[in-house]
Parts: structure tokens; sequence; C-alpha cells
């Protein structure tokens, strides 16, 4: 007899939600939570019945972490894991740790790719995790890798300093050149095309995003001092 | 009998100079100036010498270049052609047409490529081509188009307008994220990436290129102020 798949509950059916759903229906039994979005062929449940699966995958902005962790939190089941996957680690890490019950796992990850990035396929993209509780997170990792992903161990901290870096500058940038205009393209350098792409893969990014990445990481305004200043210290 | 191959002058035999002799060195009689660098096997003379081929090749840095201009005026021959091919074009237009014999045909260009990024030939590669004076341009744009070069006409201050983004945006964001320090890149994003590669495109630029880019160009410091009060302006 086969080991009967985990159930995982996908709460949050935006586009990363159904990112996830689209790689994991082969592996796990899913139903989804959100109170917008519908899955097609996907059972919806509520939060309190989300909250009762093996595995609950945390794909909710982080404006709605706290309400959603408070909401799930007298749910959640001895050995369940919650997982989240929002793009700042020590704010969700603090939060998941603080309102989950002791007898659950915890692992705060970011994915670094998303709809678009990983439109081929998710082997050969790479996840930041950050186990903060329980054990099951070597079996986790190990299965994601085994999908092709890179599993890179972090901490909360390191992760935000890092991304403070990663995200906030590419932010930062594209925002201030989206700012100028339309930029020209019969002269671009290579160089300047690079600058360029790299504007356009961030600018769909949702406010919502851009706000956590800038205010929901202590680490980004530091960096962002750091560059206006270099900025304004750069002459010829 | 056939027509003799054109005399070419290239004065400053520097990166850019190099590249122009090898890939020239089949259709002109080249020969070099410069008072350090010498070509193994091109012959070598004075600036007045140089002065007198048919097709005459700034290469040198802006800040050479009134000095050079002063000294081969009087020796360049009736129809001569003098090109530059400095970064910034509305100071070396200016330059060209008030030092230069108006028997002497002028075009002020900026090539968009380098020893680096021609490594493998110059082929789809980008040329701006400011025609100053006299008819000689189209028959030389013509031969560099048969070379395979993108030869983009233009103006002095259009192509100055357009650079002063292009170069003086990529030439600000690649020292300003130098000031910054090594870069993470465990947990880089795709976008971060081509940050990254725009920043080292240009990293190893000179600081004379800098200045000329930042400081040479009239329109450089209003889109460097753009540009900070935008990234100033920036909140999540």
């Amino acid at each position: 007899m086969k080991t009967p798949k985990p159930r995982l509950a996908i709460i949050g059916f935006g586009a990363f939600g159904q990112l996830a759903a689209r790689h994991l229906r082969d592996h796990a039994r899913i139903c989804v939570s959100d109170p917008v979005s519908r899955a097609d062929d996907l059972p919806q449940v509520g939060l309190a019945e989300a909250a009762r699966a093996d595995v609950i995958l945390l794909a909710v902005p982080l404006s709605c972490l706290e309400q959603v962790l408070t909401e799930i939190a007298p749910h959640l089941r001895p050995g369940a894991v919650v997982i989240d996957v929002t793009s700042v680690k020590l704010r969700p890490a603090e939060l998941m740790q603080a309102l989950l019950p002791d007898h659950v796992g915890i692992i705060a990850t970011h994915p670094l790719f998303g709809p678009e990035s990983a439109r081929d396929g998710i082997a050969g993209h790479r996840l930041a995790w950050c186990p903060l509780r329980g054990g099951e997170h070597r079996r986790l990792a190990a299965f994601l890798r085994w999908l092709g992903l890179k599993v890179l161990t972090t901490t909360p901290d390191q992760h935000d300093a890092e991304m403070a870096m990663v995200q906030g500058l590419t932010h930062l940038i594209s925002r201030s050149l989206g700012a100028l205009g339309p930029m020209p393209t019969r002269l671009a350098t290579a160089s300047f095309q690079h600058l360029i792409e790299a504007a356009r893969m961030v600018q769909a990014d949702s406010p919502e995003l851009l706000r956590t990445i800038l205010c929901e990481n202590p680490h980004a305004e530091p960096v962002r001092r750091r560059f206006l200043d270099a900025a304004a210290a750069v002459t010829g």
C-alpha cells in the first residue's frame, strides 16, 4: 500500500499560489483558501479547514499575514508544517514564531522566482530557506531539490541583509529610471540594455511588494541611504 | 589599374585606435601617431605627417583633442576627412568646426562598442554618426555599413541628449554600486544579475572617460539631478 500523498493547503491564490499549485499538484492533495481567487479544479476551503492540512503554504501578502496566522493557529494539527513565501524574512519569522503553536513546524522561505522567470519551469531556480522550528524541513528541502530547485539555507537576518541589496537596489533603481520617462533605444549600449532589462523585469511588481521590500526589511533603508549618498558623490 | 587604397592616419593608439587598426588594415594604408603606444608593424609618424593622410581618425581623449587639432590643422590637405570618436559629440564638434580649415570634411562619431564588446567582431555594432562638413561622409558610411556596422546618423546635440541617459545613468549607477562594496551573489535574482552585469561592463572604463561622460556632456548634469531626485522620492 502506498503512503497517501500529503495534504497541502495553499492559502492565498494569487500569482505565486497558482504557480505553486501547478508544480505541486502531482505530489500532494491540494486545497486552496482565498477570499477572491478561485481554482477551477481544486477544492476551495475556508481558513479553518486549510489549517488542518499537513503542509500549509502561506502565499499571502505580508500585510495579511498576521491576521491569517491568528485565524489558522487554533486549527493547526500537531506535526503540521507552516511555510511562508514573502519577500522579507525577519518580520514573517517573528510573526510565525509568536503566533503559531509549539506543536507545528515553521519554515520561512523566499522563492527567488515567480510566474515570469519560471515560465519555462522551476528547475534551477533558487529558494531562500530558513528553518525556524521542527525537523520536517530536511525532508521538504530534499523534495524541493528533487524538483530541481536550489534550496539555499540561510537565516531571516542574513536573508534580509542580502535582499536589501538585491531587491532593494533593483527596485530603487527601476523606479527611479521609470520616473525619468521613456528611455532611448537607438543609441543604447550593451551595458545600458542590461540596466533597462533589470528595470523592465521588476516594473510590473505590485506596490504592495515594493512597500514590503523597501519598508518591511530593516536593512533596506541603510542600503538605500548609502546608495543615494554614493550617487550624489559620483563626479567625473 | 586598381585605385590605390586610401591613406588612413590613426592619431592616438590606445584601446580604440588599436581596434580600428585591426579592422581597417586590409582596407587602407595605415600610419599611426602616438607619443607613447607603438604599433609593431605599422608606420609610426609625427602629427604633421599624419595630417597629410586622406582620412584622419582622432582616437585621442577629449582632453587632448584641442591640442591635436591645433597641431594638425596647418598640414591637412584639401579633401581630407577628419573623424573623431570621443564619447560626447557637442564639444568635439565645436572644436573641430572652429579649428579645422574649411577645405577638409568633418565627421563627429561615437562608436558604441569597444575592444571588449567587439571581441568577436564589429558586425552588428552601432556607430553614432554626425556629418558636420563636406560630402565624403556618404561614401564612408557606406563603407562602414559594408563592414557590418550600423551607422546611425544623428546630430551632436541629439547624441549628447540620448547619451546623457544611456552612458550617464549606466556610469552613475555603476559607480554608486561599486561604492557599496561586494554585492551578494548567493541570493541574487535574475533582475539583480542584469544590474550587476551592467555595472561590471563599465567598471573598468577610465576615469578620463567617466569625466568626459559626466562633465563634458551638457545634458548629463540635468539627467543626473533628475535621477537623484527620483531615487530620493522612491518610497514603499
